[in-house]
């Protein structure tokens, strides 16, 4: 599928909502759920896509817009949440979360991107030279795959209790 | 985790929700994406739901509770969301999906389920002796991982989209 401003945006709006309604209410015993040492719970990622707001996917896109001397990127820190949010009820997360993004959101929609903006390009301290295009795709993929994970990790706590059916849910193997 | 009946409530009262967060009001280009030939779209994946809440798992439920002479499921049927609701909206499916679930949630409930209920057998048509226990986690771990495909689905429009960030997204490799 070729990038559409609009259609990134109808994904980016509808994730805080889908996160709420997969995960508010839920026991400690699914949103703490992890799928072993060093992965993440639901509770972790809500964390991270808080993170994502406040210092990735419209702080790099204001760099690559400015067009200034140095386009080099903030690199991302994947255990900010570890420090920052870990003792925030997920509650309080899934709210920070939707009240960040709506901002974004507002400030992205308010730039009215043209063609020739989204061609722009910034340095990614990995990979060099990006598009604010194939930024603001990553945004939607990486919050879909998060999704993903969330889904994921959960299933997996069933892992045992399903019996036969693993052989019937791949999902359980992923 | 063990499996326990409310926990598992909690995560199946959640799903017709989530799904309609991700979906409701998304443009085609997303709900009608696969990740290629003989693979299931977001609108297909609805359609599977329904055909489950009206055939598999509170039908399978009743055989095992009324412990008759001949407790054989039917085979679930893979492909009926292909005859039964190809041509009808999204929208539509999801109102259709959230009203059986809240039907079978309601029924499941009043059933009041004891440990030695959750032990009864049915007969799988492929593996044979199954627990009401496992045939109820397995519903919750169906249901996840049908989140996950529709989550990963979406995300792998976008793979030529995000460039070098390939590299980074694992739900592209997925």
């Amino acid at each position: 599928m070729d990038f559409e401003l609009n259609h990134a945006i109808a994904v980016l709006e509808r994730t805080p909502a889908t996160l709420r309604s997969l995960l508010h209410g839920l026991p400690p015993a699914w949103t703490d759920a992890t799928e072993g040492p060093d992965t993440w719970s639901p509770h972790v990622v809500v964390g991270h896509l808080i993170h994502g707001e406040r210092t990735d996917w419209i702080p790099r896109a204001r760099i690559i817009l400015a067009q200034g001397p140095d386009r080099r990127f903030t690199p991302y820190d994947r255990f900010a949440q570890f420090r920052e949010s870990e003792g925030t009820s997920l509650p309080d997360l899934l709210d920070e979360f939707a009240q960040l993004r709506a901002e974004n959101l507002s400030n992205l929609k308010s730039w009215q991107l043209t063609d020739a903006q989204l061609a722009l390009e910034g340095q990614h301290p990995a990979f060099g030279s990006v598009t604010l295009r194939q930024l603001l795709a990553t945004w939607v993929a990486h919050d879909l795959g998060h999704v993903v994970q969330v889904s994921r990790v959960m299933a997996k706590q069933y892992r045992d209790a399903i019996g036969p059916w693993t052989a019937y849910l791949s999902v359980m193997n992923g």
